[in-house]
């Protein structure tokens, strides 16, 4: 059987290990801006990890807090915002009078990423920016990690979140790339919801443990994620019970026990936010699938330095894509 | 008296301080590369430093070290190098054949460098393709800190010295990028010899002290360059002397003294390769002109903490133009 070529684009190998672009390269630049998706695709990280979140009149766009987050959105005077509004109730038109081109040094957000440029005049991108960016003949090796934000607030909405993937899937098709997507949720309820309207494309299962879910500034997923108390070293065996492709743990919770298993049921394992040598190294040592990380060149210098690849390898594919 | 623009644009100010990509942005993609550059022009560091080297058959190409450089180029076998022949020994064709999109990380250059993206198909530029991308209209914020390495094999040529600088304005006329340009060297004969050959162009003078010069994998500038010796705190008058509009020290050459000095001569001060937080944050409180740096996002983030801005400020330029 021939694997969907989104999987295998994140699937490693012997001495192949993926890199993932995690936010376009949130610790260079603009996370989730099309400045930093063109970086990390020059930039040998073709495989794009990012975060879809309707407008209000419905337009999906790549941000990930479910509120304008202060730290990243400037307003038009200039000054980081004090408030922070839905997304899901502000407009297209709306979104844009905002520039993304920096963070606030002075907040905790900030402050974890000290290396990145400091831009102005960048905007909220739409999903389909990206996706258009992706269909162009110079970017024929982009694979997208597109992660399906699932607001809390709708978490009943059965309409809202049909609407929801329906909107994704229409861009998808609409552009021709829903070969070069895998549809990416910590929502599993919302993941099923994309096998049952897109059976033909895969699903990727974003995990994290609730005791290590306290990245600062960021939304958590607990709300709307299953609760893997106690079940660290079950989590792939129930991914693959639900038709999972990848399963996309937190670097804090894979474990050598855990890995093998998802490696034993056929599942890809990309593991986020990779971005201390530390980790890298521990990555390398578990030989996880991909890698995703604000930094890839780190992780290529690191993956380079002991030999490992990470772009191409056609001959890989096709041996990967023979039955076992 | 109007200053030339490529003088003011390296000129700092109250709240102002310049950002000046080195060799690109050697931190993170290879150095001396056109991915390089489109990349810190993106990036909101428009002003760039670089070096040119001519090939055997005369044509100037951005390049650091008069040797190929093990640790940056592999061969068509995809093998570091382990011979360094001379550039200038070499015609443009045949330079084309290594590929500069990688560092070796197992040597003692490379592990300066370990979050730099590791490419293929990357070669060495020519001057041309520099000049070429910062004439187009998206690029008229860029300006040039040219650096014209001197051989010490030909040291005593005067006849290959002239027809070196000659060949170098010859591009930037041709271009039409002579306002966009400084003329920055380690050898002060050479400087005078661009000032004989082109007034009107501003000079940039670069200095390291002997007892300094020892950047791992780098071709040291001691062959060509003044020694200044015990002369630390004279440089400024020496370089006002000999006419130059910058003046170009080594980051741990810098004294507030020094600096006070150059600023009272007039001279803009831009001082290199400023990559630690603390040679950046004492380069701050110095007040410096303009900070040449592996790492402009981190610079960046570090004046934007300070309120301190880098781009732009044609209010600022103006009153720079003034006669005082």
């Amino acid at each position: 059987m021939t694997q969907h070529p989104a999987v295998e684009a994140f699937r490693g190998g012997p001495d192949v290990i993926r890199v993932v672009g995690h936010r376009g390269a949130r610790g260079l630049l603009p996370e989730n801006s099309i400045i930093g998706f063109e970086f990390a695709l020059k930039a040998g990280a073709p495989l794009l990890e990012f975060d879809v979140i309707l407008s209000a009149d419905g337009v999906p766009v790549i941000t990930h807090n479910h509120r304008l987050h202060a730290p990243t959105f400037r307003a038009p005077d200039g000054r980081y915002i004090t408030t922070e509004p839905k997304v899901a109730e502000m407009t297209w038109a709306e979104l844009q009078r905002y520039d993304i081109g920096s963070t606030d040094g002075t907040s905790a957000y900030g402050q974890r990423f000290p290396e990145q440029a400091q831009l102005d005049g960048i905007r909220v991108p739409r999903l389909r920016d990206l996706l258009r960016l992706i269909a162009q003949p110079d970017n024929s090796q982009a694979y997208l990690m597109l992660e399906i934000k699932s607001d809390p607030d709708f978490a009943k909405d059965q309409a809202y979140r049909a609407h929801l993937v329906e909107t994704v899937l229409a861009e998808l098709r609409e552009t021709g790339t829903t070969r070069r997507a895998l549809l990416h949720s910590f929502d599993w309820g919302l993941l099923a919801e994309c096998r049952r309207l897109a059976p033909e494309m895969p699903t990727s299962f974003l995990t994290q443990l609730p005791s290590n879910a306290d990245d600062v500034g960021e939304d958590s997923a607990k709300a709307i994620s299953p609760d893997f108390t106690g079940k660290a070293e079950q989590i792939p065996e129930m991914v693959a019970q639900h038709g999972g492709a990848l399963w996309c743990p937190y670097v804090d919770d894979v474990t050598p026990s855990n890995v093998a298993l998802a490696k034993e049921l056929g599942l890809i394992v990309a593991v986020w936010t990779v971005n201390d040598i530390a980790d890298i190294d521990r990555m390398i040592a578990l030989q996880i699938d991909a890698i995703v990380t604000d930094y890839p060149g780190r992780v290529q210098r690191r993956l380079a330095d002991q030999g490992i690849r990470w772009l191409g390898f056609d001959d890989h594919m096709a041996v990967a894509t023979q039955p076992a």
